[in-house]
């Protein structure tokens, strides 16, 4: 729309740079995506058999195989055996395991600074916490309540009580009616899972931090029962950036 | 350390269900991700060649052909061919693109309500508006204006203004300061822009509407600019929360 065909910054000698050239099953894999995003496909479409869909995309019929095997392993589709009309691969709804193993691999290996993960985690934790209150019931309850008793076990160790510390943070998470941000909550929290056991491993007075942590949750979950969502992403807050700060170590992975 | 051996619930009969069986490049895919996960691998790593892994983890070749392919998709490993010291496959560090590629499609495909996604932008936003005003620069709010000003042009169409207008909130979300923030950001602004474009096309007076919508902008750059975090952010919400409901269509796909 704007563009005249004339441009003013084109260079006077031509230039020459290596040419990138995605293979078969990479350009299969933007083909199918470009499908879904345009919403051309949704969930239970079925793609074209491999011999066509190869036909039409003018690559190799390994090209495919390997695309849908990467589109399986992402959990974009999925693909039944056998015969008959519920054979072949369909496009699937990505499960929300899909989405905390990918986010969780992802800031393990791209050096965060750990302030950010911290900050992250802090706003989407607050925001966990204050929905949650705003529309607690029994069952909800019940389900934070669970992980809390357990980390209440005298001379739990740090690896139990990290998983239940993690299925406490969950619990809001799914508590707050947000799957989105309990999916991303999760995912982040799972990243946290083995350097924050690393770092719980090297502090000098494990029961004494553990009693700390815990007294925290208890004061969370109060303002959470209570229905004060504001006093619950404040609590969520400062136990947070506590943690972080008692678990130094945590910093230097 | 719970388990006593003895189970309450155990059925009086036998039961047999059909049990899952990984196949080995699933296998493969899983033992990478533990040696991420454990810290035993980071980035820079190289993987044993094809024929070691196979062996140690007693999986066909083919196997570990294949998970190395879904890996080098997602971003985690990388592969160099040739020979020498630099050939092989390596531990990469995931690329931000990465990450919005798949949370986009996990937008696509998860079915989350319209009302969740933007939530999830509103609070995403009001972090990133806040985190920009507290620390804005020369260099940070011509990033921000270059994409305001693009959607000046007069009788700009639908799809250009999307584009710049994705380009204005993705320039505040970079300018946080928080990258996991700013790539969570990206993807669910990056996931809205095809139901964005197909809502937008459907408005029936798209100049008001257009106009409206860069006068919100307008106000949110001044604030920024400012250094008024809490007045970007509250300017934030409103204009998200207000496009969301001249878009109603946004809503039905």
């Amino acid at each position: 729309m704007s563009d005249n065909g004339a441009s003013t910054d084109s260079p006077s000698a031509p230039q020459w740079r290596p040419v990138a050239r995605p293979r078969s099953h990479e350009l299969v894999i933007a083909a199918v995506e470009d499908q879904i995003m345009s919403g051309a496909l949704t969930v239970g479409d079925p793609l074209p058999p491999e011999r066509e869909l190869a036909a039409r995309l003018e690559v190799s019929r390994a090209g495919v195989r390997e695309a849908i095997r990467v589109l399986e392993a992402q959990g974009v589709v999925r693909s039944n055996v056998g015969a008959g009309p519920l054979a072949g691969t369909f496009i699937a709804s990505m499960p929300s395991a899909a989405l905390t193993r990918f986010l969780r691999l992802h800031v393990a290996l791209s050096n965060f600074p750990m302030t950010d993960i911290i900050d992250a985690r802090v706003m989407l934790e607050r925001n966990s916490a204050t929905l949650a209150a705003s529309h607690v019931d029994a069952a909800t309850l019940a389900s934070i309540h669970t992980p809390l008793a357990a980390m209440d076990v005298p001379e739990l160790g740090c690896e139990p009580f990290n998983d239940a510390d993690t299925d406490f943070h969950v619990a809001i998470a799914e508590a707050s009616g947000n799957r989105l941000v309990a999916d991303m909550t999760v995912a982040i929290r799972a990243s946290l899972r083995e350097p924050i056991l690393r770092a719980m491993r090297r502090v000098p007075d494990w029961p004494s931090l553990r009693s700390t942590l815990q007294h925290q949750h208890q004061t969370i979950y109060d303002a959470v029962a209570a229905g004060d969502g504001e006093r619950a992403a404040d609590l969520t807050e400062r136990h947070i950036r506590a943690a972080f700060d008692a678990l130094p170590a945590l910093g230097d992975d």
